[in-house]
C-alpha cells in the first residue's frame, strides 16, 4: 500500500466513482449538502479566500428557468436530477478576507484592491474548491454530474449577479439506470509529470 | 453518519490535514507521486481535457534556480521540502483530446480551436485537478504546502514554456517541527450556499 487512504475510500472517491448522467428519485437533503460543505470547506485556498459560492436549484420554478439555459444534451438530466447546484466564483471575496485571515487583515488591500486581480484569483480558487466539492459529493455516497455545457451569461443573469461568475453546474443524486458512460482514457504519468 | 466516507478518511483528507510549513527529512519517492497521480487522474474534467501538468523539482541545481523566484516568506520551506511540485496548465491540451475523447474527437476543433478559449478552459480545469492533487497528497499520508507567492513569469520562463501557465507550487513531505499554523476561520454554510 503506497497510499495511506484505505482502499474503500479510494474506490468511493475515485476508482468506482463516475460522472452520472441519470439519477434515481431519491432526494438529496439540505443536511447532506451541509455535511459535504462542512467537510470540504476545510481544504486550502490561497489566502484562505474561499471564493466558491453555491446556488442550489430546488424549486420547480427555478428548475424551469434553468432548463432552457442548458445545452440540449444536458437538459433532460438537469431537469430530472434530485438536486442541481450552480457553482460560482465570488469576485468580491476580498470583503470577507479580514474575517478569513484575522492574522493578516491587510491582505484585502495589499493584494486584492483591483478587480481584474480578484477575478483571476476567484476563478482559480473557486475551481480548486469545485474539485473538493465534487469529491465531497462522492464522499456523501452520491454521484456528481458536472457540466460546462450551458449559457454562462444567461445563468449569471438569471441566477447570480455581476459579482458572481458561474463556473460549472453539477447534478447531484443517486445514479439511475444506465447512469454511466464507459470511462475515457487518461494521460499516462509520463505525459503529465516531468522531473528536473 | 450523513457521509458515506469513513471518518478516518475524512480526518486524513480534511479534518486532521493542514497546510505544512516545515517538513521532515523523509524523502518523497517517485512511486508515491505515481500512486497519487494514478488515483487523482480518474476524477473528472470538462471534455476529459486533463490539462494539469506537474514539474517535480528534485535536483539541487533546480532547487537553486527556484529559490530566488519564491516570495521571501516561502523560500526557506521550498528549499528544505523533500519534494517541490510546480503545477501548470497546458494551454495546448487540445492536441491530446482525440485520444482523451475517442467517442467525440471533433471536440478538439469544434470547441478549442482558439487559444484564448483554451487558456481559460485550461486554467479552470487545471485548478480543478489541483484540488484533486492536493487531496491526493494527503491520501498518500503526506502534507501539502500549496503556495501562490512566487514570480509567475519567472517560473514560467525558468521551468515551463509559453504553452504552460503556472498555477501554484506545492511543497510535499511529512510535516516537520511546528509545521502547522492555527486553522483560520471558514465561511458558514449560510454565507456560501443559497437555495432557489
Amino acid at each position: 500500500m503506497t497510499l495511506a487512504l484505505d482502499s474503500a475510500a479510494q474506490d468511493l472517491l475515485f476508482r468506482e466513482a463516475h460522472t452520472a448522467n441519470t439519477f434515481s428519485d431519491e432526494p438529496v437533503t439540505d443536511e447532506q449538502v451541509q455535511a459535504i460543505y462542512d467537510l470540504i470547506k476545510l481544504a486550502p485556498t490561497a489566502f484562505n479566500q474561499s471564493p466558491l459560492r453555491i446556488v442550489l436549484v430546488r424549486s420547480a420554478e427555478a428548475r424551469e428557468r434553468l432548463a432552457p439555459l442548458m445545452a440540449e444534451g444536458n437538459r433532460a438530466k438537469t431537469v430530472s436530477a434530485p438536486l442541481v447546484a450552480i457553482l460560482a466564483a465570488d469576485n468580491e471575496f476580498h470583503e470577507e478576507l479580514p474575517a478569513l485571515m484575522p492574522h493578516f487583515p491587510q491582505a484585502k488591500d495589499l493584494f486584492f484592491s483591483e478587480r481584474p486581480v480578484r477575478e483571476q484569483s476567484a476563478a482559480a480558487n473557486a475551481a480548486l474548491q469545485a474539485g473538493y466539492f465534487l469529491l465531497g459529493i462522492r464522499a456523501a455516497g452520491l454521484a456528481a454530474g458536472p457540466m460546462t455545457g450551458f449559457d454562462f451569461a444567461g445563468v449569471q443573469k438569471e441566477f447570480l449577479d455581476d459579482d458572481h461568475t458561474p463556473l460549472m453546474i453539477v447534478n447531484i443524486g443517486k445514479p439511475g439506470e444506465d447512469a454511466f458512460r464507459p470511462r475515457s482514457p487518461r494521460l499516462s504519468f509520463e505525459q503529465v509529470v516531468t522531473t528536473v
